[in-house]
């Protein structure tokens, strides 16, 4: 079993967003990246979970990290008695799929599979560290292989010579709408909002963009609205940590300002993500509220004097009357007519 | 004559935003505090224009900083004949406040008014120095009372118990609402965004609330759609660089967006400032935009790989729908009536 990177293997973020080899996980630190290059080392699944909580990986980058956490928990628990191993290995996949909370529903379909695949071993009398890898990796390349079709339907949506937004988007998507634009010999401008408080889109999502040879502009968060109106945006594209069945979608906080401004200035607002059967609505949906500090600092330095508060919320909501469309793998979609991918 | 500061002396902003003495300009860095308290010395007119161009002190500070950099500009011409002095004055005056484009009408209103007081005193055979140093203070005085009643009206309009949200707003006219409520015995939670890429709503709106007793709360530029929905704003409330006599609002750029959500949400929008006859529509007026590399910055650290670019456009434009009203020293006005504040 190989892994696949659909070419984007020169992409750092991609590369080394995390890795089971030898009892251990090694999950690239994208709270400081591109500024320094550095990785946490996870000796125990449940170090896996904490460092997702604690964001060294971000975006798409827990669907893996929790992947290779539970090939972890399967060395870790290596040597119990089968009834024991199955209890670790399920509370594992709930520690793992719940270090955050809004996206727990989409990680207990990477962490079952695991545990699925892990269990499917014992009862056949396999080695489950080898079914657990092997799985680890099937479900990776599944993921790269279903954002393939959703990055040509959001690149085909970009008029040559245009410009697109994203809000931060550091992960498998946003790469594959790249390289579609490039298949598609389409000459792009991206620009990407900066994303407080820790500043995904600068550092990730720009990075990503001018790896792969776009002219890349980053403006801060205050500033899409302007940016519409004076450097002619084509396409406000996103990702999704959730789309409802019925065309909300949940996104890096800002999401929803940027989309407002695409109504009023006429720009289309595309998403890409595949709608989430846990969630019919938005009444399902835990929004995340993270350590308000955080919000008061600036890579490390503290922005306010004493006394003042801060506030995070990690994601916000757009309805479905300011989406476009939204890409999945089996095709775009009006946000109204979002429950037909299941049909 | 004394300045006077209306109960506002105690903060550090207001106290030590600028001021003339023994052939100096000392400017409080507004780019840096409350992270330290660091001032600027200007020792010719000049200096005062590059500090005010390269944001040493911001929002209002301009306008005491040209004030005092005429001041100086009437003490370094000391000496000269007096129609040389006269042609020196007027260029000081031209250079002061044009050291931003998008204020300079009315920085244009302080400068000439101490040229015009310098003038006076040599067509009397006055003391220039004297004259020019009390029509700063007379200048400041008239800033002062005027925004009085401007923190009346907005205060009026924020319910006790209730909260607002500002935009940066870190000069007088934020103190005298705050004070205003104070007055009227209103427990108000105050949420300033703090303002990318300067954090200027994070540093200096917050510190003069959280210095006047407030409760406050930081949020980033991309969270007052998200604030609005739970948090319960009653009002967004913010300064104006610029307000045109057709009602448009030019504030740090941002505010549009707020605006926006503003409208989405039902939350009124009160903009602070009196309408400028210089403009009588938005297309005299300039936005300025500043070095794109600061964008690419936090507090001087890099964010970004090498090869991206920046955008920095300083102010936005909020048209007169998204505006609910105007506060200005003659009440309070709807947009479409701004132009009876001349009348």
């Amino acid at each position: 079993m190989q892994r696949e990177d659909h070419g984007l293997g020169f992409i750092m973020q991609y590369e080394n967003v995390a890795w089971y080899d030898k009892g251990k996980v090694r999950i690239l630190d994208r709270r400081i990246y591109p500024i320094r290059t550095e990785f946490v080392e996870c000796t125990h699944h449940s170090q896996v979970a904490q460092a997702i909580a604690d964001m060294v990986t971000q975006s798409g980058g827990p669907y893996t990290a929790a992947s290779m956490g539970m090939v972890l928990a399967c060395y870790e628990s290596e040597g119990m008695a089968e009834k024991e191993r199955r209890e670790y290995l399920e509370k594992a996949a709930w520690t793992l799929s719940h270090a955050r909370p809004t996206t727990s529903a989409k990680m207990m379909t990477y962490t079952g599979s695991i545990q699925n695949a892990a269990f499917k071993a014992m009862d056949e009398g396999k080695n489950v560290m080898e079914a657990a890898q092997e799985q680890a990796i099937i479900d990776l390349n599944k993921r790269y292989s279903k954002s393939v079709p959703i990055g040509k339907i959001v690149a085909d949506h970009v008029p040559d010579g245009g410009s697109i937004l994203t809000q931060f988007w550091a992960e498998l998507d946003i790469a594959m709408v790249l390289r579609a634009l490039k298949e598609q010999n389409k000459d792009v401008k991206v620009f990407c909002s900066e994303t407080r408080p820790y500043f995904q889109g600068a550092r990730l999502t720009a990075s990503c963009a001018v790896d792969m040879g776009f002219d890349v502009t980053v403006i801060s968060d205050n500033m899409p609205a302007y940016t519409m109106k004076t450097k002619g945006i084509d396409l406000f594209t996103s990702a999704a940590d959730v789309t409802t069945v019925d065309g909300h979608i949940v996104n890096k906080v800002g999401t929803f300002q940027i989309a407002m401004a695409c109504k009023y200035y006429g720009v289309p607002y595309i998403a890409a993500g595949n709608p989430n059967p846990a969630h019919p609505g938005i009444d399902s949906v835990v929004i995340e509220e993270r350590d308000p500090e955080l919000t008061l600092h600036a890579m490390d330095i503290k922005l306010t004097k004493d006394g003042v508060k801060g506030y995070y919320p990690a994601f916000d909501v757009t309805p479905p009357e300011f989406v476009t469309g939204i890409a999945t793998d089996k095709g775009l979609f009006k946000p109204a007519d979002l429950y037909k991918y299941f049909e």
